[in-house]
């Protein structure tokens, strides 16, 4: 049987049209794109297209704001670094408290190594972010406002654009990690405040080891990889053709896809979410009302959600705890922390994250599934049992608080 | 007609069956390795293997010796900050004038921006180090020294496995620029005191977008990129599956032909030299009895490299002036400038870089074209027709100066 993917806030299957895009970059038009000779030539022509087709997903106003980068985390890194380094007193940094790790980690260590101040601005129950407190924390220490566009473990969408212009206000640069929201929901950074924005091929149906940093031209910046003068001399080192070209596809995919495909996958998304929640004793985490179009984080009341993914596991199905980056630690995530999800659905919460690649037969295998998997293991679990059945409606999150 | 690609130096073709074998992982083995379900499972066995594979052709003592990169000018970035951060009261680096930008350019910039002092060693008519100056150079302030194990211009060789040893006993660190060496020449590393080396996978016909640091065990670091757990804790961001599994099959396919390609391919060098030298008024740059097996810099007294480039190019044959990753300035090589070659030659100078891609068919090819180009373009330049002729032999590099 075809297994079932839905762990695709994780990683995506690279689209097979960006694969044959990619191919004749490997042993055909193989030469360094600096190189002066034909072998060369011929792929400085790909780039440029791969910066086009990203610069028309972005919205962004000028091809060379799009730097290519190793993936999300290098342009986070880089965004934060050059942040701190080019805004001479000011060493405040404002951000969300459940930020991926490529922004939280890095923020940790500077705080640690470097005496950096940083803001880690709470959210409620449903995961928005506190904006009042996020407009307090801004003021003339403040270097750089980094908050991200959607949030990888629930979705939910934060109001970037209204962020950037309060950063700017304080005189600060606004950065958002966007890797979860390219290529699912429309963006259109020419007529925002934004100044760097992180994405990530893989993400996008597009390969690994390939990304991109936005930079709004005239910001500030300060290179995190030195070396040759490629990317304008903004990013050393000889370029990945391969991947920014399958990147630029992806790109190319997921706009003209996006219109199409976003409300089919939520449409397919909600249906699995309703069929679930049928079920009783769980409930949707985060913004049900302002998400991402492919995400769930469903709670099981009194279940550990390793053991559901254990069960759907071995029937072929794959979704996941939370963010597969934090996985191989026991603790539960920091962003349903945060939000303040209650001891005893914390541990329950299991994220399905669909795609284009998803059918209705998935999400029919799955709900076919569900039914068995959490009766066999209320059955087994001694709080389940001592438990009245909860509302099984689609509730709203802070009933979970 | 094929065309003849004699920029290996710049970057090589990915090989087929390096190709062959990312392939699944784009669009079936496609799970996050960090993904607890058997999408990412199937991966994490992969990046295993490769990683072994690395070692083998290392001579590491441990695979985790390996940390994966996007390339090799984020390894010798990494190395840098690495050894700065880590090394309490020593703020001075040792290295050599003639590495590659992605050790000058860092360097140059942290001397600015952070006040370190850099001590860069110069070299003598054949590219080699001068010993003495470096043993001179090393000191209680040195944090690490860093010297290439392969010049990309010259393809001279250093002698790192020496040099890692006085800096030792210096208390400083040793990095190795390794990117021109690893598959061309066998290494040993648990055989020597080499604390860190940099590699690329592009440069030995594995994808462009991968490479690695190794790290011997114990070695002190400091991660450059901060995100997730992945490559313990040393490199975050999601593992690019299909990049490393392709470094590793070109690993193994380098050590597994090693012996008997690079005999090969040193007696096509050989060969291509001798017919350009039988030319006269040229001759090798570099140390030609210690230098990779595959690199030919030849000087064409008073005449422009880049014409000569330009009519090569016109028959199908590529070949550089020096460094891609310095293309796009028309500045001197800063490598055959520290070498002090005289300026009637430095212009003129070509780099031919073969690899296990090329046949005596190719080197014909050359051979049949050079005496018309050089001919003719001797006789459009006044210098040249006013110069008695050179010797055409072999003659060693420290004549030109």
């Amino acid at each position: 049987m075809r297994p079932v993917y839905l762990d695709n806030n994780a990683t995506t299957r690279t689209d097979p049209a960006v694969v044959a895009a990619m191919l004749p970059f490997f042993c055909d038009q193989f030469g360094n794109a600096s190189s002066s000779h034909a072998f060369g030539n011929d792929v400085a022509g790909a780039l440029r297209h791969a910066r086009r087709s990203l610069q028309a997903l972005l919205g962004a106003a000028f091809d060379h704001e799009i730097v290519f980068t190793s993936g999300g985390t290098e342009a986070d890194n880089t965004a934060i670094l050059s942040a701190l380094d080019n805004r001479d007193g000011r060493n405040e940094i404002v951000t969300s408290a459940v930020e991926h790790p490529a922004i939280l980690t890095p923020l940790d260590y500077l705080e640690h190594a470097r005496g950096i101040k940083v803001h880690r601005i709470g959210v409620d129950a449903r995961g928005g972010l506190d904006i009042e407190a996020f407009r307090r924390a801004l003021g003339p220490r403040t270097a750089m406002a980094s908050v991200m566009s959607a949030n990888n473990e629930t979705g939910t969408l934060f109001p970037v654009a209204e962020l950037a212009e309060m950063a700017h206000r304080a005189g600060a640069l606004f950065h958002t990690d966007a890797v979860q929201a390219v290529g699912k929901v429309p963006l259109d950074l020419k007529a925002t405040q934004i100044d760097m924005l992180s994405l990530s091929g893989h993400k996008l149906h597009g390969p690994k080891g390939i990304g991109a940093i936005y930079l709004r031209k005239g910001t500030p910046f300060n290179p995190l990889m030195r070396g040759g003068p490629q990317e304008r001399r903004r990013r050393g080192g000889t370029e990945n053709v391969p991947g920014i070209v399958g990147l630029g596809k992806a790109a190319e995919l997921a706009l003209s896809l996006m219109q199409g495909e976003q409300g089919r996958v939520s449409a397919l998304r909600d249906h699995l979410e309703r069929g679930i929640l049928d079920l009783g004793q769980c409930m949707v985490l985060g913004d049900t009302e302002n998400r991402l179009p492919n995400t769930s984080n469903i709670a099981f009341e009194h279940l550990e959600g390793e053991a559901i993914l254990h069960h759907l596991g071995k029937a072929g199905i794959a979704a996941s705890l939370g963010s597969a980056c934090a996985s191989g630690s026991m603790e539960p995530s920091h962003v349903l922390r945060a939000m303040n999800v209650r001891p005893s659905a914390l541990r329950g919460a299991i994220r399905f994250s669909l795609s284009r690649d998803n059918t209705i037969d998935d999400v029919a295998r799955v709900l076919s599934l569900m039914p068995d998997i959490v009766a066999k293991l209320r059955a087994l679990s001694p709080s389940a049992r001592t438990q009245a059945p909860m509302t099984a409606s689609l509730s709203p999150a802070s009933e979970l608080t």
